[in-house]
């Protein structure tokens, strides 16, 4: 499809990010290609902007800033998903699929239609007794309120009690999420094209506990409490959104029936990008040996 | 579908097992069904024996071990998979479905058509070089061959290089896998229905490597070297088939097309049995308390 | 020595605590030993009470509740530690040496002298620009303040710098504090008699983070920061004492010079108890199997 | 002390050892040392030469080599330890402490006394039943003999048993092995100076099974035995020293009296040596990002 009207997403933290919009006129200017953008003095970080009708009239976003903004575009697109193009400014991410330094190209290819897009799988996360469903493209969280206070977590898979944990807390993550906070917890690295979620409890009490990947295609049930009286816990979607329990809670999640997608131009660099940011993740050597 | 012929595969090793064929005889009997079996004699532990001829004439074969057993089974049946039912001699598994105590009941079921079947997938691999393709429902294990020599292994993924560990070796993984040598080695638990297989390393010298869950449709190819003069790998099927490999191979690993059938009665009881096992797996206590 | 005056400390949360109060007044007036006690009205749980001093006269203490009631006990003794006797009211802990059941045959053996004392290290942990010096029998925690912003924790060891890691936040334990919240971050076991210090990173986003066990000898500086702004950090010692960090922050931690003393009967049985713990520890078997 | 005559160890496996040869004789002549080296042609890998004898007249060894070498000067040196001084060849080690650019400067240091001494504990291990000794810088290990047969290794400290686990094996490793193989099992990280052993298992079924630290004046006794008929186990000392043990055995470690000095220079740079291996162990990075 070529693309006739792109939505921009700056990171209003970024100054990197606004100082692009320039470039960004230019190239779709040059392309052809209508531009919509929000003011960014309106932009909130970390929560969807009411403003995000101006998207309305995108057929893609273009996103200036790294997975945390790109996570913040879903929150503005919610009930109409389209392809999202991500420029990258600092570290390499695994969502971005540009650089400042091939903008032009890139608005010019999706001007075009010389694109693919790559799918990625969404969960969607409902607290029991809310109305609201939440979309993560990474993961939801349950953790702890306060330190030292643990949680309780009883997670269900299509109905049946699966794997009981005491901790502080679960995480359930998409593939995409698997390299995010998922990671961190020990959970295992998920190819992106998998239908699945995996379960991996935080620092578990349980000793024998273990993470868990089961089908997108599970309803799962969390019934999480504190223990302790003055515990709480926190509950958290994509690390953005974010709700403070008091009481034991119960939380249905399962799989978004939209994919999110990703404009890609070149092959699937996913696992040269792993294998860097594994390196990355080894931490930085103090000098060369 | 109606059994009308009972395959009977014993675990020579066990004198439980050949006790209690008169049972199985007698209800075989009981319910009108005929049983083809092996002199026991003939039976070599963990190898295919060639008589496994007798089984062509069997609509589902009854096991009476453990998941080796089980495992062995399926070499028995290689080109045509038929049902399983396994019969639990000892300590619970996750692949037999009754015990010696309701072994009538069940073959009575068997021949009335009253039970379901559960579906595993099984990977199947190949040494570059080798006519032979082996079936695993657990795993294959590249391993070291000597301490402390150790291996590099490169797992490439649609033939993109995916990681690139040193260790022990690795292991590939099914969901029914999951559970067995794959979760000593660091392995996420992963639900018996999913399609996918698991890449583990085996205690890696690479610190930021972790397990890797890809889909089963991926054709993986795992290029091996032992790293020293003397070091040698082993290459293990299920734990069954074991071959010493001197040099640097290419393995390649695929989705076998057929999936195995386990005879089911009641519910679905992966969950319960892995509550029990991880419980299990804690470790026995010295004392109450 | 034999004990003159026993101090008795309760948990004020547990009723069975109370309901002790008549049997320990018993066994001390038969055993003929004075008691000091407070009035458990006065009892603010996880805080010191300022009424400490009614212990001052006490030669031990005898500590009714589990491993939280004897970390009290700890700030309620600061200055000039005694030996403490705690006992089990609920699930065995590490700390304590009797149940309610041979509760007047350890008073009886305390009043004789018929008692070996097992010392136990304590850490102390300083906040640079504060006055308070805290003891922990346990732990001292770096943990994010509330989630997801995370805890950029670089540990120095006499003065050099040792680790430098991201993610939830640093654990640094006693070897008493190695079977607690360490053991859940990834934290090895370590003998109660070694001296020394073990650091555990929680859910390090620094993938080749591993714990680090220094000598108890050893000056540690902690330079924690919170990533993101909104972060802050919770300080948290034995999980009792609480404390929340708005920035960068720097922590003192060494080796206290006083030991606690506990007061045992019979053989060492840590090992048995830990065989006990690490299976209880495995979770709960849903069915005998 | 003075250093006046070094005994030169090579590593015959790589020619740059025996390249800088004539380097060394020229550093020695230049600072007046006397030089005793073994004829290269008689030096057998991994395994003690009998012509160890020209060590005698020794002060110091000149080791050539990376960790592999040093650990196999260890082995010459039995009876009388004497300082080490480790040229790097390849990669960074934790033991070397110079390279072939300073190495004059280094052996006229020597010459002069200008040098400090760090001390590494040494481990002992004995096999029930025989008289042979045998002495560790970095570990032993009882590992499977052949996949996939289990060990079961059951722990005692100071005659307690301690811990029981199912798996791969044991390793049992002195602080300067915690660097090693063991980290590579799951075992913490632990600074030179620690008097103490860690017990880490190697992929343990046993899932509550964590690594032990205990005191180096522990003794320490394996029992371990072989799972299955055909299975055998490996003992390995240093990752040189190793043997088939086809039956149950029991291993006694404890702590060698001596301790074996390395030659230092400047400050100790454990840490920053340590961040850089825990860097470079995060793996290498495909591209620059």
């Amino acid at each position: 499809m070529k693309i006739q009207t792109i939505g921009l997403v700056l990171n209003p933290l970024k100054p990197e990010s606004e100082a692009l919009v320039p470039e960004v006129v230019a190239a779709c200017a040059e392309a052809g290609v209508a531009l919509v953008a929000e003011p960014s003095s309106h932009l909130a970080p970390h929560r969807a902007s009411s403003s995000a009708e101006f998207l309305q009239a995108a057929d893609a976003l273009l996103v200036l800033g790294g997975d945390g903004t790109i996570l913040r575009s879903l929150r503005y697109m919610e009930g109409r998903l389209r392809p999202i193009l991500g420029v990258n400014l600092g570290t390499l991410g695994f969502l971005a699929e540009c650089t400042p330094d091939n903008l032009r190209e890139a608005v010019a290819r999706l001007a075009r239609g010389e694109y693919r897009l790559e799918e990625r799988m969404l969960l969607t996360a409902r607290l029991e007794g809310d109305e609201e469903v939440h979309t993560a493209l990474n993961e939801v969280v349950i953790t702890r309120g306060s330190f030292p206070r643990m949680v309780q977590a009883d997670s269900y898979v299509d109905g049946a009690l699966a794997v009981r944990y005491d901790g502080d807390g679960m995480v359930v993550a998409t593939p995409t999420g698997s390299t995010a906070y998922s990671l961190s917890t020990g959970g295992p690295i998920i190819a992106p094209g998998l239908d699945c979620l995996v379960l991996s409890p935080i620092c578990p009490h349980t000793l024998s506990a273990r993470p868990l990947v089961v089908s997108a295609q599970s309803c799962l049930r969390l019934e999480v409490r504190p223990r302790g009286e003055d515990g709480g816990m926190l509950f958290s979607v994509d690390g953005q959104q974010c709700r403070f329990l008091r009481e034991a809670s119960v939380i249905h999640i399962g799989c978004e029936p939209q994919r999110l997608p990703f404009v890609r131009f070149g092959e699937d660099r996913f696992f040269a990008l792993l294998r860097n940011k594994l390196s990355k993740w080894g931490g930085e050597a103090p000098f060369d040996a």
